[in-house]
């Protein structure tokens, strides 16, 4: 049986402290509870600061690349999927996510946020702006908000046994 | 020397009447001008309503589709591209329009904005509501808002000819 | 109702002269029938030898580039597709041509051929050596040899009648 | 550090009962090798049966599909990624492979060791047709036949030796 795999999705460069630091703790979260944790693969921001929190509580980790070859890669993916696809890959983050947690907002995250409400794939925005709130939740049901970290994965097991409970029911 | 190419996204099975109207009559616009109109190029709301202006008007349509094959295809699309890449084609209006007018809101346009600002293409917000644009005014600078559709190609006209004087210029 | 968008495929830098005299002229003859032509986009080889035949000729033409943003574009492409999709472009040029006519052969060539036969789009090997036949007959039957680009394009007349009857006859 | 990804691809659908048993026993020696096996992800053919031969021998897989959603995923595959892309996935398997093994022949396969060729990527026909030896061969450099699986992990150690001998002295 496949994995169970998280995304975690926030900005590159343009990542605040705080987002690093509450992308590091999902990532060591998602790793502690068994999960696979997917991102972007970047060695920037939200994408480099989960892979790290995963790894460094024993979790196995993927990066989603946008590159063609190993460049830009975090040290901290286990196992590198280099698309080539630009910008395009954010798609592949979304489909490959069985919930997509957001921490912190750019450009590149609002279109995987936009993405995961067009795919009605779960999302959860942790700590999120009321701007970023009010404007997403206006798009689609499959969206709901996290104070922090504990309560991100607090919904996230919630969303997880609901999907493997009618897993079981087929 | 490329034609000059003009993007209108907006939603489509959720449009409403108005988003429609303000679409035919960008695509009638954008048509006038000798621009060539391309939008996702499937037969419903915004991406209809802006193909049958432009053609109405004699102008030349190109539809980038999500399918591989011809299904859901508009019948005002004189070009149809079938990428067969889902919900990734959105990348794809974005990177060949020069410029994108947007109206109308849902989940797939919120990822042809977002990968607008990503990539920083010109992208205009047409009689959009003010928690969008504030949104996506956070998100980047490359965006502007226009009252109605006339406002929307004044702007349009003025980007182009700022573009081709800096190429000329070069 | 939509254009008949034509394909020509073939090397870019790696092209031979042949090659590309073939390619100008299957690109002319083309465009004389008023098809629309579509290739690669790039300015190299067989793309732009056959952009320059049916501009020369007066026809409308299609560039579906690997690029996200224009360079490396021929001055003949009236439409460039800017995708973003490195590589990944080559399936878009054989979804979005309704015969598919290659001449030459390289790796990337190969891939589109090969996609061709995948998504049974009917592809004409024009002037092709016997062991690029050999290969090719052996993986799918929508495959078919011309032996200079009259003969191809005579080929092609009756695979968009074909089509076109049967279209009508639904 | 990133582990090692190798790549198994071949027929889906239309394989045969020895490419099957062929991709299971690549499957198998990768895994004892410690390296990651990844395939199309299908449950069909070369794909599934590598992924089944990696699985029983303990080894982690990873398999790229072309859907947007879990269907058709080989029950083996222990990370599916969802990429929504169709045919266009077939670059994402060739990019992300370190090596790439191919076993039978399809026309999906051919676009992937077109793929491999173009890109640079070494690709190692296993047990090859004449014909198929001959054709790709002629396109690029980066390409070798093996005899059996043996032999094709043999060369596959080789070429990871290779590369990280040269990514230390760098």
């Amino acid at each position: 049986m496949a994995k169970i795999v998280i995304g975690v999705m926030g900005p590159g460069e343009s990542a605040t402290a705080e987002d690093a630091q509450l992308a590091y703790e999902l990532g060591r979260l998602i790793a502690l509870r068994g999960w696979v944790l997917l991102t972007g693969g970047r060695e920037h921001g939200v994408m480099d600061a989960a892979l790290k929190g995963a790894q460094a509580a024993g979790g196995l980790t993927v990066g989603i690349l946008p590159s063609a070859s190993p460049k830009d890669v975090s040290a901290a993916v286990d196992i590198p999927i280099f698309t080539g696809l630009g910008e395009a890959r954010n798609i592949v983050n979304i489909l490959s996510s069985e919930v997509v947690l957001v921490c912190g907002m750019s450009a590149g995250t609002a279109s995987e946020v936009a993405f995961a409400l067009k795919t009605e794939k779960p999302v959860i925005l942790v700590a999120a702006q009321p701007a970023t709130i009010e404007f997403f939740s206006s798009l689609g049901a499959n969206i709901c908000n996290a104070e922090d970290a504990a309560d991100a994965i607090r919904m996230t097991e919630r969303l997880v046994e609901a999907r493997m409970m009618y897993a079981r029911g087929k």
